[in-house]
């Protein structure tokens, strides 16, 4: 059977360590095609270039193996991979392994996932990997027969039309992670405030801080599974009406004259 | 009563056409709050700021009516407006009037829209409002009475936990527009392809271009609703998780070691 090609981009940047061990993943699965931003776009979410021209750089190429940068956001980078460089669509897509969860309501922020989203936008069957650590030095270790697991389903099964999914990985801390859980996105939200602050000019800026908050009890959502150890999978569709509303809304009587 | 206090904010920046029409529309119902990006942030999706610093810059003070602009993002805008200025909830947030259709696929790319889920989010009702007329020069003329009648219901009768409206108005073109109409939103998506051009040195660049494609035939849809004359009101939700897709990815065995 033919290799099947995969897509990979991110949003921390080409040169992100958890992009590097996504990669080597994927290199023993398939024909694999890197497409990242040049620099770190988090929390980019789901922006895209349409006013300044969009660049693509040649990092590498050898036979079931190349690897390109691009100026724009990972939204771009899934175009530009699709429409671009492989003129078609992959078997597969994944993004990350972002440094940083993106679990709950992480996820309308994140540029990772909205390359996942983005993926299952164009019918493309689509995995978002994060791992909820920060640091640049997050131990991914544990993470390679997860991501294999999941890849092979996924290239198995598809995935239902317009549906992707985002995978969290606890950061390990010196414990195994002890497996993988299919969960709902928990309600969870961050409580923020902004730092007031001076510059040398007295002049005020504002600087973004937040705690994430779990109001959540249910012990069927990705923040429960990832507390607990094990690796959250969620189905996230992009389809973003609220179906079970349109009765309430209607209710108000606003279609009538 | 005390009027409603309502924060305003949209994508297009705070000199926009639609924003002014929205602002009249709003202070007619309440005290109007205005804190809108700078520069148009068209396409920014979710996108927040998060490694240079924010400022605000205040253009207008009197009472009842402020208007602020700020270097950020739509979702930024949102932020600030709360944490900053307002420091607590607004009674209602609207966002827009959009020139550019938002409707159907166009959400997950939408700067206003992303401030309305950002509402969502922080439990303030929130209303996107968008014309589907790109030009400077839209023909807002017909919007205020839906405007009114929308932001009206919402502030009598609130909107779900997580649940926000995403509101387009058809471009006029000399006709009247017939009325609104609760939809879903459409499957459609962008049939897309990168110019290919190159710069006076000779390096490629790349440029997004693209059609709607809507192969949904719905007649309960956003789309159609446009097609067809009518305001369309789609209610949004923030939780992604494709819920009728949990029991088919736990039938994959992948929580099984």
């Amino acid at each position: 059977m033919a290799k099947p090609i995969i897509l990979i981009t991110n949003d921390d940047g080409v040169l992100a360590p958890g992009l590097r061990t996504l990669i080597s993943v994927m290199r023993k699965i398939g024909k694999v095609v890197v497409v990242a931003p040049d620099k770190p776009q988090s929390a980019m979410a789901h922006a895209i270039t349409i006013n300044t021209p969009l660049r693509v750089t040649t990092i590498h190429k050898e036979e079931n193996y190349s690897e390109y940068s691009c100026n724009g956001t990972p939204v771009d980078c899934v175009k530009l991979g699709q429409k671009v460089i492989l003129r078609g669509n992959p078997d597969l897509l994944v993004s990350g392994i972002n440094h940083g969860s993106n679990a709950s309501i992480n996820i309308i922020y994140s540029g990772t996932m909205a390359a996942v989203l983005e993926g299952a936008m164009e019918n493309v069957p689509s995995i978002g990997f994060s791992m909820t650590d920060y640091s640049m030095h997050a131990d991914f270790s544990q993470c390679e027969p997860f991501i294999t697991k999941l890849a092979e389903s996924v290239l198995k099964n598809g995935l239902p039309k317009g549906v992707c999914l985002n995978v969290n990985i606890p950061a390990p801390n010196g414990k195994t992670i002890a497996g993988m859980k299919v969960v709902r996105q928990a309600r969870a939200y961050w409580d923020e405030e902004f730092d007031e602050r001076q510059d040398p000019h007295s002049r005020d800026y504002y600087w973004l801080k937040g705690v994430f908050v779990n109001a959540d009890e249910g012990t069927d959502t990705d923040d429960w599974a990832l507390r607990n150890n094990y690796v959250s999978v969620v189905p996230v569709k992009i389809d973003l009406t609220s179906h079970e509303n349109i009765a309430l809304l209607k209710s108000w009587n606003i279609e009538q004259p």
